[in-house]
Formats: C-alpha cells, sequence, structure tokens
C-alpha cells in the first residue's frame, strides 16, 4: 500500500463519522468536526487516487440526479464529475421538461426520479426560507419510498447550494485553505476577512458569506465579517459563528469597514451580497406575485448598491493585510473592475496574481462532492478505499 | 444459483419468446402471451438482481437514444434507468437544439443518431395517427440502414407512448396488479374498471385507456370501460378488448356510468382523457394550421369537460367496490381535489391511502423497460441472466 | 491476433505521429500525412474491432464536454458515441445554463470545466476569425490550468468545426472516399468537384469547401473548386490547397462553371456555403451589434442567391461525369428538389440513389472523432489496440 494513501486510510480509522453513513449533507454545521474532517480526508484521498490512475468507481450503474434552480457553470460540472468519478450517470432533472409544473408535488416528483438514483444534488438558492425546506422535502419523501418499498435504495442528497450554506462550495474553500497553510493545525489565530464587496448586480445569494462564516470558525481562525450597514445576513448563522468561535478556541466579529477587515489579514474574501432582510421582503413579493413591488425593491437595491462603490478589493487594500500577502479567495465569477464591469468586486492586477490559486480553489469542489456521496453511500469508507487501491484500476488505460 | 433467480430462469426457459430477438416494441396486442408473460418475468428478475447488489451491465458501451415530444419526468427517468441499469448512456434527442428542422427526413434522422445506438425510446403521443406511423419510420429507417452496412447494430425501439398504446406504463400497471394479488392466476374474474375521471384540464392522451383495456383482458378479467357519452376512444382498440376477453375467458364492456364500473371492482383506474373524435379534429386543424378552430375546439372540449364534474373517485365510490378496499390505480400525475385542482379525478384522502401502491405501481417500469431492451437485444435472455449471476459483480461495491 | 487487426496495428508502427500526444486537432492542414494516416488506420481499428464486439472503453471514468455554439444533429451524435465508445461520459455546456455570460472569461470557463475532462469537442462556425479563434484560447487555458495544478490532466481539443475547417467532417468524407476506391493509392489522378449549390436558405458555412480543398488535395487528386463569382471562400485556404496538390502531385484549380466541375469528374460534392466577404461583413456588422445591417445584408444575399438556381446538382449533369457513375457526397443534411424546398441543391432522383452511401459517409465521423481523441490521450495507441484485442472483452455481452 502506498504510504500517502495508507495516511489518509489511517486517518479516517481514527474518526467517528459512522453517522453520515445513509445520511445526507444540508450545513456544515450539522456535521462534527470529526465529520467534516472525514470530508476532506476522503476528498484528498480520491484526489490523490485519481492523480495517481486509480479507478474509484464504486458504482457499476446507478444515477446522480442533478436539480438547478438557478443557472450554473462549476457546480453543474464539479457535480457531473464527481459522480463520473464514482461510477455514476448524471440526469438533469430539468424542470421546463418535466411535468412538475402540471400538479405533481414534491413528494411525487422526489420518488419518480429516484428508482435508481444513489445521489440527488440540489441547487435552490433564490428564495430566503424556501431552498433548504425543499431539499428536507426531498428527502423526507425519498426515506418514506425507500421504507415502504418503492425505492431500492434511499438517495444520498448534497445541497449544491441553499438559501442559508453552500456546503460544496465552503468546504472546498476550505480545503484550499489549509493545503495553502500546510495542515489545519497551522490555522489557529490566522484572520480571515468574509467581507462584502461592490457589484454592479444585486442579489446575489448569501449562502457564501454565511457557508464561510459558520464553517471557518470551527478552526480556531479569527473570523471578521465586514459589510456596509444594511447588508446584514441572517442572525440565525452569525450565531452559529458565534458559538463555533468560542468552542475552536477563535474569534468571530463584524465590521462595519474593509480595512478594517483586510488588515493585517490572512485570508480575504471580497464579494457581494444582498441584503438579507431585503431577501425575506423579495421572497414575500415574490409568493404574493407582487411584480411591481420587486421592480420597485430592484431600483432602491440597486442604489442602496451604488453608494458603496468603494467596497473594492484594490491593491491598496491588498498591501495592508499580513505581509501584503493575504490568500484571496473568491466563489467565481468574480466582478472584476475594467473586465466584467466598470466598477466591481476587485481589481483586475489583484484578480490576476490569484488566477491559478482560484482556480486551485475550485478544483477541490468535485472531490469534496465526491467525498459527501462516499461518505454516505459506504457502510466503511475506509475498507472501501483500501480495497480501491488493492484493485488497482486504472482510470484511464495508458 | 439462487433458488429465487432459478425460477425465474426456468420460467424464460418454459416461454417462446424467440420472436422478439433483435425486435421493437410498439403495441402489446402484437406480442403473444409468452412474450408479454416473457417481459414480465424478466422484469421481476432485474428488480431482483438489483435489490441484491447483481450488477446487470450487458453492455460495456453502447447509447440508449431518448426523443421526448411531450414533457416527461417519470418516463423519462425511467428510460435513463433502464438503460443505465443495462450500461448504456442516454443521450436525448432535444430536436430544438438538431438541424430536423432544417429539411431533415425521418429516415436520415434516424440513421444519423443511431451509428452507436442499441436503444431508441420514442413518446409522441400529441396526435392521432401520427405517433405510432412515426416510431414505424424510424425502425424501417434505422432496419433500412443497419442492411445497408450503415449501422453496425439494429436499435430496438421502444414505445415510450404513443398515439394508440402506452405499453410501457400499461406492463407497468399490469406486473404490479399481478405482485398485488399474488400472481396471474389470482386474476380471472376479478373486475377491473378503466374509467373517464373529470380534470380541469382537456385533452389527456388516450393511449393509457386503451392500452389498459387492451392489456388487460388477456388476462381472464372482468374489464369495464366506464366514461360519459362522447368520450370514446379508438373503436380498433375497443375490437382489440373484445377479442383478446373472448380468449382469455374474461369479458369486456363498456358503460356511461361511473358507478355501475365501481360496483365491487377488484381494481379501479378512473382518469381523464380527450375524446378520440376531438383529438381526430384536432390533429386535423393542426395539419392545416388552422389556430383559431384549435382554439374553438379547445373552448368547446372545456365546456363539454365541465358538465362531468362528477366523474370523480371519492372515498363514497370506493366504499362501493369490492369490499370497500378496491387497488386504485393511477398513472400519475394525478389531478388530485383541492391539491393541484379544486375539482379533479380523485378526492385526497382516497390518494393519500393509496400512495404508496401508487409510488409502487410507477416504480415497475424502469424494470419493464429494461426487460424489453434485454429481450430485443439478447438471443438468449436466460442464459444471459444466468451468465450475470455466476459473474456476480456488485452493482455498487459496498 | 487477428490478422486485420494485426494489419492495422503493423501500420500504425510505421508512420510516426509522436507529436500528436497531449496535442489537439484544428486544421487537418496542421498535420503531417503520417498523421492523417494514423487517424484513417485507428478509426478504421476501432470500428472493426467495434463489428467484432471488442470493446474499445481506455477510460473508466472521465468527461467528455461538448460545447455546440449551432445547431447540430449528426455532429452531436458523432462526438457523443466517440466518447461513450472510449469510456467517457458526455457533458453538454449549455451556455444558456451557464453563468459564461455573468462576466465569465473564456480562461476560466475552460477551467471551470475541464476538472475531470479528457476531451473538449467545440463547434462555433459562425463568425469568420472567431471560431478557430475560441478554440485556441480554451487550448491555451487548460494548458495553462494544467502546467499550474489546478487540472489534473490537459483535455484534449476536437474541432467539431469552426471558420476555416470541419476537420471531423472532411476525415469522414475522405475515409468514404478511400474505402470507397479501394485504398488512398487508387486516388492518384482522379477528379474531385468541390462545388457551391444554390439553396433556398443562406449564410451556410465555408468550413466544408475549405475543409475539403485543404484535404483532398493531399492524395495527388484533381481537385476542382467551382463556385459562382462572388462565392469566393478564404484565399488563405486556397494557397493551402495549391501548396497540397503541389505537393502531391495532383492540381488544385478553380473555375465559375459547375458543368467544367463536373466533367468527367469521379467525386463531386455540390453544397451551398455563403460568400467568405459576405460573412466578413456579417461579422463586423455582429460585432458592432447592427442588426438593421445584417437583416439589409441578409436580403441582399437571398437575392444574390437567387440568380444561381442553376447551381443544381441534377440527373443530367450526374450523367457528365466519368461513366455517368460519379460518387455524390454531402455532409447532410442536404436541400432536396422537391422535398426539403422547391430549388436546392441536388435531384431528388439523385439523393435517393446516393442514400446508402450518403449514410455510410456520414457513419465514420463518430471513429474519426474516436480516433484523435485517442491519438491524443495513448502514449503508444498501437500498443493500447494491441492490449484491448487482449483483453478482449465484449462491448455487448451476448
Amino acid at each position: 500500500m502506498d504510504k500517502k494513501l495508507q495516511g489518509y486510510i489511517d486517518k479516517l480509522n481514527s474518526l467517528n463519522f459512522k453517522e453520515m453513513y445513509e445520511g445526507d449533507f444540508f450545513l456544515t454545521w450539522e456535521k462534527t468536526d470529526d465529520e467534516i474532517e472525514a470530508v476532506f480526508t476522503v476528498a484528498d484521498a480520491l484526489r490523490y487516487m485519481r492523480e495517481n490512475n486509480i479507478s474509484t468507481k464504486v458504482f457499476e450503474s446507478g444515477l446522480g440526479i442533478s436539480l438547478f434552480r438557478d443557472n450554473s457553470t462549476r457546480t453543474r460540472f464539479s457535480f457531473a464529475s464527481a459522480c463520473n468519478l464514482l461510477g455514476l450517470e448524471v440526469q438533469d432533472l430539468d424542470e421546463g421538461k418535466s411535468q412538475i409544473a402540471h400538479g405533481e408535488t414534491v413528494r411525487e416528483t422526489a420518488n419518480m426520479i429516484s428508482f435508481m438514483a444513489d445521489v440527488i444534488g440540489i441547487r435552490d438558492d433564490m428564495y430566503i426560507g424556501k431552498g433548504n425546506k425543499y431539499m428536507h422535502d426531498v428527502v423526507d419523501a425519498v426515506t418514506q419510498g425507500h421504507e415502504a418499498g418503492v425505492l431500492e435504495q434511499k438517495p444520498t442528497l448534497v445541497n449544491l447550494q441553499c438559501d442559508i450554506d453552500h456546503p460544496t462550495q465552503c468546504m472546498a474553500d476550505m480545503l484550499h485553505i489549509i493545503h495553502t497553510f500546510g495542515g489545519a493545525e497551522n490555522l489557529k489565530g490566522k484572520k480571515i476577512a468574509m467581507t462584502w464587496a461592490y457589484s454592479p448586480s444585486y442579489g446575489k445569494p448569501l449562502s457564501v458569506p454565511q457557508g464561510v462564516i459558520g464553517l471557518m470558525t470551527r478552526f480556531g481562525m479569527e473570523v471578521v465579517l465586514a459589510h456596509p450597514e444594511g447588508y446584514e445576513i441572517m442572525p440565525e448563522v452569525e450565531e452559529v459563528a458565534k458559538k463555533n468561535a468560542e468552542k475552536s478556541g477563535g474569534s468571530f466579529r463584524k465590521t462595519n469597514s474593509m480595512e478594517d477587515a483586510f488588515k493585517d489579514a490572512d485570508i480575504v474574501y471580497p464579494k457581494s451580497w444582498a441584503p438579507f432582510a431585503a431577501m425575506e421582503r423579495r421572497t414575500d413579493l415574490y409568493g404574493r406575485g407582487d411584480w411591481d413591488g420587486i421592480n420597485a425593491l430592484e431600483k432602491e437595491l440597486l442604489a442602496q448598491n451604488a453608494q458603496h462603490k468603494d467596497w473594492c478589493c484594490t491593491e491598496e487594500l491588498m498591501t495592508s493585510t499580513k505581509d501584503g500577502k493575504a490568500l484571496y479567495l473568491h466563489c467565481l465569477p468574480a466582478d472584476i473592475n475594467g473586465v466584467s464591469c466598470e466598477d466591481g468586486e476587485v481589481e483586475a492586477s489583484v484578480f490576476d496574481r490569484y488566477r491559478d490559486p482560484l482556480y486551485k480553489q475550485a478544483s477541490y469542489k468535485p472531490y469534496i462532492i465526491a467525498a459527501m456521496i462516499l461518505l454516505a453511500k459506504q457502510a466503511d469508507p475506509a475498507a472501501t478505499l483500501e480495497a480501491l487501491a488493492q484493485k488497482n484500476t486504472p482510470r484511464h488505460m495508458k
């Protein structure tokens, strides 16, 4: 057995994640530290195996269902890659082509698509109070279906972004941080600035800032959330961050100053998002079909936005970070000054300097998703990895 | 060899279905009783093998082409599941993205998509006299292409719903009935009511009621077709039902009373459909591009429909069935009173009570489709199942 | 080892194509004669193996990404078939469903979709000076991504049609010619007429006539390009054709007479295309968003087109070819008189007589694409074919 791979397997064997078996992945803060570490470990192991041309197909057949209620490039391809890596074929549930509009309930659809589904991946991030709930409805439905003998297996749900969290994104971000700093043990006391930044668009989901403070506060870091007044996120998630920080020996605080957040930061994550309160209003207007109200709200938000064009990740701000060299993060695509817009989230020269690390950051997502699936579907994931390594089937017959 | 699996193989070896090899599946009444039984047997065997984690991949590579000319959730996913179960990758022919509109003939398209296709599944149910004919055109084209050396293999066609029959639906329905009643041998004399029911929409395909009476009359059952005057189905299919009933020792009759049909019924299948004569008119109007005529017809049909809101599967009606416990069937999605519409095909409490069996009913469809494919592609399906069982590759490496 | 297969392997071992490893396929004239012959040889070998039920899966997992910026049936299915034949799952990058419109650069998207991509196939043929450039941008991006450690592998690009060449089409056409004439060695001195033909539409890509003269001039043939005045193609490609002809001992000339081109021709390829100069103007108008200008140009082009309805492949013209039996080629779909239009590129009786050979011509495309992929991904393709033959896994377990 290869030493590095044996290391991952030994690590897994030291962790307790047995509750993940037959489970689902909704929010990172519903998982224990061991479970989070198991995801990172399996993700690293799968990447290592693929790099070394060892097939990690655990399914001979089976479907991975994806449901995207918002446009997506990287998450769509990450999910497809993860399923394919494990041997599952992706089938996209395109609601426009389905009969969902014709009086079909969530419970019914969930069962009808799951006869041979081992995984369901859902992105539903547009309306406050909706996406996460929808995912739970789907899981409840397929659990009942499995118990009633309708489904031979209960598919596992992977949250590909909801109104509350974006776990596959934030876990990929975190794994990138861990590798950049040479291990989770080196993160104690490091300062990370999750800050709002200006974008000419508005209404971007809150799931990234929420997911980041909900996860990064677990590693003993100094987590600072910065945004202009009026751009508050969900208070429940701030509570999660506070408790996490306390437990991990780190800290969590808020500020209305980007400068304050960037000062001596080891990691910066500047990114636009919509105000939570406005998103709640929008959800409400949408529920009532009040399109005039939605248009009015849009105008109001754009006007509010326009007052904060100075919230931009500039070279000057970057200079104020630790040794002027903070790790710059973004979930992509970013609004880059003079590239995709006039004024945006980041200056082009900053973005360009961090292009390779940004792409590397994104490259962890397929492995994070595959790890979440593996941990839900295998009774003994460490044994599975060992068996795959023994089998040693080349992914690509060279 | 597992005893249950051996039972399926022995059963297959007692049946004559050799004409199915290299064939296609258009209408159930074009198949012999042995052939129908072979489909059920292979479907049961495939399900049993999947439940017992035995891979049933007979293809290392190959495509399953789907062409849906109408929205679909369950049939789309059932077809995808069936192909995947056998090792075929689904490729959807989305006519909007193809060049079919640009002067390409059916004959040409059929060959162009079939270079590596082992299966073609088509849903084309909107226009009377069109769908089934289109499927035959496709089969003729690929047969010629295969004979001319263009195609290395002749793909098998699976009718995923045409204007005449919906064989994958009705075969799944029937297999559900067989298992519910403990075997086909227990169905003699059982009463099944295929009845029209009110829906606020109109113009639903006739293929389900037609397929049901065309298939269920082969099992010695008392088959009653009920609908308001004016909602006649294709007379040719009624002829099929009559002959089937005669041959099987069952009966087939029509009534204009839902009460009459439900009385002492063992099985009820209340479902909306459009009048055949109106569908013929619509096909004609459509052919002439007469959109005003189509709109006028739509109004007329909705008005006609509205006179029959009392055709609903109520608790009261259910009480009148055998022991008040008839098996309730629906192809889904159903129009449920107070759920998907004000007045519909069925009361919510009835639907809810039968939810699990309804989902189970639907769950047979992927296996029925896979069985149809296997019987068309394997020279000796019993030997194939035996070889798969011997090989015993886990579907999911646990 | 089967003799025929051994012949292909021996042939490969006699050719020098080592530069193709880890490379891409943009234009046929960027490849050496040995490389072109290697593609034909691998394509023949793969077809032979499939016909003899030998699996050619070299990938256990991996994605083949397709990006179609124009409608497509046969190329779409050919690419899907080729990927599937080698074990890759197709994922379509549907730009409408992606975030490309939201400020994402080509460089970014190319990396984001490629984490587990072994192949990228692109069709981008609408605008002069754009498609081929776009493909190079994608290749540059993934090459950088691979070097930066973002991508574990560099996906190979297959040009599925650009503004300059349509290599998978023309290579399939050529392989069809080679087999029809019993070998490339029999083509010296044969006359091939690549001629314009009238179509009621306008603006068809120039990539086919350009690709044909760029490739066919390499085999010692007499290549004649015929079109009405004003329908010139890219002058750079004419230069390529001239040099090729000189080197191969064949000839290349232009004429404004269809009769002249058809006279004693062994092969005819009559097909509509847009004038190069007009396409340049359209690209320019499009770039400036001048929709009025585009409409005016369209009218002008249709009027110009209408003057050349006599450019049709008639029975009379066919009679003037070598023994009246020239091989008729088309990339399909063709505009057929009285079938898809009143006046078109070819008379129905001519098209009908050549239907089987035309479909056969098209049937080489999946194998050409698969060969291009195999030659880019395998360090020693001959050894790969040998290993697959030894392994002898059935494609279809019969």
